[in-house]
Order: structure tokens, then C-alpha cells, then sequence
């Protein structure tokens, strides 16, 4: 038996280090309290909301409890209302009217006093609207593109850009109004928000999500008839708010100027907490760079913590940071964002150059037994993304994904769809790639330079 | 082979009557048909609505197209509005307000305008809130007993009594105001409501359902420290309102005067459509009695479909039936109530006396295939509940509950929350057994006099 563990190479990393980030991170339940401090001690974060700035500060606070060296840098924000939000289906021959669960789009301008009423007419998709012509014009668009979760994936990156496009599209066409399927993998009558973006100086129109089951029953009147809704929004945009990202340094011993980041994002939408989207994201981070910085001896290069702020509907954080640092993407050697829920962590995804994937695998080693040593899956993130064009390697950890559209953007979002195991492992997953990433004696290879539509994450 | 077959005794039943009644439920659609004419065709339908009294017209229009001899009976019922409804922790030292997903209890006050702000107090009983003594007075009683789903039960038997009592009981030692964790074995932030009591005379207090996630949100905010609610409902109670239960015949060939009931209840709540509760059973007994008075030849006794009114807040329609009824108890032979949503059959529930389980048992034989022969369950039902004491005997077919309370009393309890050959099943079964209860020979044996607590089912 000893003859065949001398046969076993020597880790590249030290196993106590190993053990002391993950066995941290598994057992003292820091990132949960930081999510519960988050959610339930501050709750709702959208972008120019009170909200948020208490997150601003409370980031700022927590980083330098932490032994970071941290700093804000300015971002301008969107700040975008809700307002009061109705909905009906109205009466007509041999049927009753229907209230409608929904709820208004971000980024979707009010309607006038009283609301808008117009027919509705049904798209599946924004090539099926385009294929109407003026049939679409005075009405309200419905799509209802249901999320397919068939072989394994979530159909958010096939459905959402109904959600984000589908209004202008809309509007375009001369529409009154739109409304759209909530983009959701559960439903109990809770409709779902998002951003809709309307290019400047193109027309807008009133846009809300619908829930699942009103999608439904819109499908099923239509069957039989017209259906004439009125619409009544509240929602409207103020001027841009001053807000900031939060960045917290643990500088390397070796090369501080070389910068392994860590992204998630502050902001979250206002139906909610904001738990899974993204306030795990933020605590896993939070705890990575904790777990980092308190080491006897802090790795070679700077683990870089970033907050962003806007990531809901704007994503002015992710632009300022790419802004502010586009001289430095040669110091930047790693990003990696956690945007995807509390699942347990899955996998590592890679976006780098030629060579990444076996420089990376002998420091995975102590994520074997969690199940995480693979692999798979994209690499990304909507606030990392503008780094792409600076080359910067982009590192994830997948996590399981498979009830995060069940919450997601929506008024069910709150602390308790955290399990706090599922948590720890991925808090402990990514310090321990981070300290990896920070320490290999050789960063990743660059990638080659990103095509033009971008590697974004979702918004 | 043929020696086999001929060893079978021959059925005391027509095979052709069953494959037909069977047959007919499971392949002509009527029953989802009619659930979603009086979902979609008509919508929510709270005792004393609008949507109540068109259920009611519906209903006679159907019955009569059906060949049915059809009456209503005069039922007067309460008449409870809901009215606007907001809930929110206030802010406190270290933490930010919380928006509550809320929704009163049907039968609660209103608060005075402007609402009422009150420290809360979380009991997991009455029983805890009772052994407070005084530190209730002033006070938001917060019930917060989850509802168990272990061992197959739903919980709902256990959980209710805090829902319909809790309030009352909160007023009598001083309270301002109750909150009661929803009744549900599923969420997505969506409260689910349901009747509370004041007893004639007793002081009421305003109340409301909150989600499971707001009463956790609850639970874990007082775990640190005191939290303050301000509660604004703008519910009243109207002047009693006038309705009527629908009665319908299908006239027996032998024994006219020998009535099998089918019972289910037009009105609903009024957050959504009401399908799971009650359209489905609506639906199922009109499917069932429509079959059978199409029939070449009626049974030998008379089924009578019974549309009650009133079942989620009062019993109005359930009493009155009894009331009417009181003088030919003995005429009622069986009662079945359909009220237990629209998931598939599972068994024949039974109380009636002794023997009746050997009696019915050859007749159950069609409904073999289907799995619904065996007995197992209780057989009652709320709006029925009053005729126990006439020693009417009841059955029941027992259905799969599992997602019933997914849904129950929420918003979320809409059409597509049927699976139409869930219905089917259930209809094709109780037409089955209605025919058979009304053909057989001998009429089940009478049960003992009931106990003094009923055998009500849920309201």
C-alpha cells in the first residue's frame, strides 16, 4: 500500500490549505448568514432603490470586517418604478371577465391613466409577429413561448429573448401593448419580471410578464374568440442614480497585479429578496474571498472580489468595471462569476486557450470527493462578459440549476429556496478554484478573441 | 377455458351498462368541458357574487340540456368582500421593511383605515396561545403550525382548526389582529385563504393567511428580535345575500322516491377560478348524472346531482339542504360528495352499516381495471356533513390528494391544474357507483347514529 501511494505524484497544491478552505467554508456557515443578511436584512435591491445603497454600504462594511482592502467605484444606474400593476381579461359574450396575474417588465414605460384596452394577439415567437404584418397593430402582443426543459436544459437562453426583445419588436409593428409568458419552471399563479429593452429613440410600449397560468387561459379564450385585455401600469423611470460597484482586494504575495476576479452582483429585482438571484452569488463570493484572505499566507496573485451593480437592467456595473480597467486585461489573469443560484456545485467550466484544461485538472483534485472535479458547461457571466473582449479567461463552477427557474426574477425568490449545504459547497468549491487559479505557478492561457455576439451570462 | 369462465357467477350488474356509463366518462370529455365552463366561462364564484349567481344559472341551463328534472332551493348566504389587503413587517434597528404576501381570511373584519401596526407573537398552537395569558393583549398573533405531509396525510385535518378557530381565539384573550401560515403543501409566495369564525357575539379581529414563505420570513425575524407588523385589510361583511343550492333528478323506474345524492359545490373562492375546488367535482357529478338519466332505462332509484351553495363560508346550502330535507332522510339511501379535487380515483370510501361493504362489492367489479374497487378512506363530505344525523349512509370515491393543497384556496387553483383524464377517471367512476347504489336490490344498510362531532369534510 505504501509502495503504491509513492507512486502518486506529489499535489502542485498543499493539501492543508485544500482542507482548510473547503472544510471552512463546509462548516462555518458564513455564507447562508451573509445571504440571510442580504435578504432578510435588506431585502429588495433593484438598481437606485434604497435597497441597493444599503447593499453598497453593508458590502463595503462586511469586506473590511473581512480584511480586504475594498473600494467603490462609481456606476450610473437605471432607476426604474414599479407602481401600481393590473390586469384583466375583459367580459364578453357567454364569459365572464378574469383578473390577470402579471406584472410590469423592467424597463417598460406606464401606460396612461386607466390603463390601455386592445385585443390580443398571440406569437409564439418574435418571427411569427414579424410574419403578421399589420395584424399586430392597436393590439396587445402575447408571447407565449413556454420554457422547454427537455434533455437536461433550462430553455431560458432559448426563451428569453422574447422577454427582452419581444416588446420592441412589438412596438415596432405599431402595437398597443405586450405581454409575455413568464419565463418560469414552476408556477403557482406568480408571474416573473425581467428587463425589456427598448433601443433609444425607437417607440415603447407597456409591457408586463403574465404567470404561467394566465398565459394559459389567454391560449384558451383565444381558442374560442376575441379577447380584449386592459392593461394597467404604474412603472416608469426616473433619472440615473448614482450607485457603485464594490471592489475588495486580498492582494497576492507574488504578483498583486495580477488579478483573479470573482463576480456577482448586488442588485437584484424588487418582487422580492433577491435570495438565489443573487444574493447566493454574493455570498459565495464574499466567502471565497474571506476564506482567501485569512490565510497564514495569501497565494500568489490578488483574489479580486467584485459586487456589480445594474447586472437586473442595465448591466452598468459589468460596463464601468470592463471601462475603468481596460488597460489592466493583460493583469487580469482569471473571472469567474457566480450568478446561478444555490445549487450545489457540478462542475468547472472553462473558457481559456489551448492547454487550460490540463494545467487546471491536478489542482481539482480536492474537489473530487464534492463531486465537482469534471468538467462541463459554459463559462461566463452577464457581468464578466465585457471582459471577453480583453481576452480574460473565464472560469465557472456549474451548479445544479434545475429549480432555479422555478424562482427566478420572481416574488418567490426569498431566503428559504437557499439550502445551506448546497451553499457551502459551492462557496467551497469556488474559494478553492480561486485559490488555484491564484496560485498555479503558470495563469491559464488566453482565450482567442471572443466572436462578436458576446459570452454574457443571462441578465 | 369456456369451463373457467363458466365457473364465474354472473355478475348481479349489466356489463353493458357499466361499459357504457365507464366508457362514456372516460372517452367524451364533458366533464373537463364543464370545469371549463365554469371556470373560464364563468370564473370565481364567492357566495354572493356575481360569479355565484351566473354558477347557479349555468347549472340549471346544463341540467335541463341534460334531461335531468331540475329546481333551485332558496339558500340565503354571507356575503364577505375582500377589498384591497397589504401587510409589512415595519423597519427595524438593522434591517429594512418587508412587503408581506398576504391575503385575509374569508369571514375576517376589515382594519381601520390606514391599518393597524402591532408587535407579533408566534404560537405553533392554540393551546401555546392560550398558556401566553396576557402577552397576547395588544399583539399580532402569528399561528405558525406547518402542515405535515408524513406518512401520505395531508396535514389539513390537523393545521385548519388554526385557520378557522385561531382568530376567534386570538380575539377572546385580547388580540389585535392574526396572522395564520397558509395551509399548503406547496409555494411560490402565494397565501392561500380560507374561512375563519367568530362565534355570534364574540369580539373579531382582522385576519389573514400569510404565504409559507412569509411565515417563515416571520419565524426567522422574531428568532432575532422583536418584529412589528402593520396589517391593512379592506374586507366587509355585506348584508346576508340571496342564493340557492341546484337540485337535479334523474327519476328512478322503480323507486322514484329512493334518492342517491351526488353532491358538490358551485361557489369557490374568490382568488381564482375555483377548478380543483370545486369545478372539478361540479363537474363530475353533473357528468355522472347526465350519464345516467341518457341511459336506454333509468336505475330502479332516483339520482339527484346537488350543487351546493356556500360550502367555504357558512354551510349555508349544506344546512338548508338538510333542513328541507329533514322529514325524508329515509329516503335518502346513499350521498357521495365530490370535493376533493380533480386527481384520479383511488377507492371506494364507506359509512354506512354493517354489511354494506359485502353488498357493494360485486358492483365494484367494473371499476377493477381502473383501480378503484378496493375500500380504504373516509366517505363524508362538508356539504353532506348535516345528513349524518339523518343516518344517511355515505360513500365516497376516495381520489389521489397529493397536489390538492398544492393548490387549494390560492390563486394558483385554475383549470390547468386538471388533467383531464384525472377527471375522467373520477367521473366514470362515480357514475359507476351512483348507478350502482341506485340499482342494487337492496338498499346499504343505515349507520349508527353518528357521534356528536360530525363527519363533515373540509371547508
Amino acid at each position: 500500500m505504501l509502495a503504491l501511494i509513492s507512486l502518486l505524484a506529489a499535489p502542485p497544491y498543499s493539501p492543508e490549505i485544500a482542507a482548510r478552505l473547503v472544510g471552512s467554508a463546509l462548516t462555518d456557515g458564513v455564507a447562508y448568514a451573509r445571504a440571510a443578511e442580504l435578504t432578510d436584512g435588506i431585502g429588495p435591491r433593484l438598481s437606485g432603490s434604497a435597497g441597493a445603497e444599503a447593499a453598497v454600504k453593508w458590502a463595503v462594511q462586511r469586506f473590511r470586517d473581512d480584511g480586504l482592502d475594498v473600494r467603490t467605484e462609481p456606476v450610473k444606474v437605471p432607476h426604474w418604478v414599479r407602481g401600481e400593476e393590473r390586469g384583466e381579461v375583459l367580459p364578453a359574450r357567454n364569459r365572464s371577465g378574469h383578473l390577470l396575474a402579471l406584472t410590469a417588465l423592467g424597463g417598460s414605460p406606464g401606460t396612461p391613466q386607466g390603463g390601455i384596452s386592445a385585443d390580443v394577439v398571440e406569437v409564439r415567437s418574435i418571427a411569427e409577429l414579424q410574419s403578421l404584418g399589420d395584424k399586430a397593430r392597436g393590439k396587445i402582443v402575447f408571447f407565449n413561448h413556454s420554457m422547454s426543459t427537455a434533455g437536461g436544459k433550462t430553455g431560458y437562453g432559448e426563451a428569453s429573448p422574447l422577454r427582452n426583445h419581444g416588446p420592441a419588436e412589438a412596438a415596432k409593428v405599431g402595437a398597443a401593448g405586450a405581454l409575455v409568458r413568464s419565463l418560469a419552471t414552476a408556477s403557482l399563479r406568480d408571474p416573473h419580471t425581467g428587463a425589456t429593452t427598448f433601443p433609444d429613440g425607437a417607440p415603447k410600449i407597456p409591457a408586463a410578464a403574465v404567470a404561467v397560468e394566465d398565459a394559459e387561459l389567454l391560449h384558451r379564450l383565444l381558442q374560442r374568440g376575441p379577447v380584449q385585455v386592459r392593461l394597467g401600469l404604474g412603472c416608469r423611470t426616473l433619472p440615473d442614480a448614482d450607485s457603485a460597484n464594490v471592489v475588495a482586494d486580498a492582494r497576492g504575495r507574488e504578483k498583486p497585479d495580477e488579478v483573479v476576479l470573482l463576480g456577482a452582483h448586488l442588485d437584484s429585482w424588487d418582487l422580492a429578496q433577491g435570495a438565489v438571484d443573487d444574493a447566493a452569488g454574493v455570498a459565495v463570493v464574499m466567502e471565497a474571498a474571506r476564506l482567501i484572505a485569512q490565510l497564514p499566507q495569501r497565494p500568489r496573485r490578488t483574489v479580486r472580489a467584485v459586487l456589480f451593480m445594474n447586472e437586473e437592467n442595465g448591466l452598468a456595473g459589468g460596463k464601468a468595471y470592463a471601462k475603468e480597467h481596460a488597460g489592466e486585461g493583460g493583469r487580469h489573469v482569471a473571472a469567474l462569476e457566480s450568478d446561478a443560484g444555490a445549487g450545489r456545485p457540478i462542475s468547472i467550466g472553462l473558457r481559456a486557450g489551448e492547454g487550460a484544461q490540463a494545467l487546471l485538472t491536478p489542482w481539482l483534485q480536492p474537489l473530487e470527493t464534492l463531486g465537482v472535479a469534471d468538467f462541463g458547461g459554459e463559462a461566463g457571466g452577464a457581468d464578466i462578459g465585457p471582459l471577453a473582449a480583453l481576452r480574460v479567461p473565464f472560469v465557472g463552477v456549474q451548479q445544479d440549476v434545475s429549480r432555479y427557474f422555478d424562482y427566478h426574477h420572481s416574488a418567490a425568490d426569498t431566503l428559504d429556496k437557499i439550502r445551506p449545504f448546497d451553499l457551502a459547497q459551492t462557496a467551497a468549491a469556488v474559494a478553492w478554484v480561486a485559490y488555484a487559479l491564484a496560485e498555479m505557478p503558470d495563469a491559464l492561457p488566453r482565450p482567442a478573441a471572443p466572436a462578436a455576439r458576446g459570452v454574457g451570462g443571462r441578465p
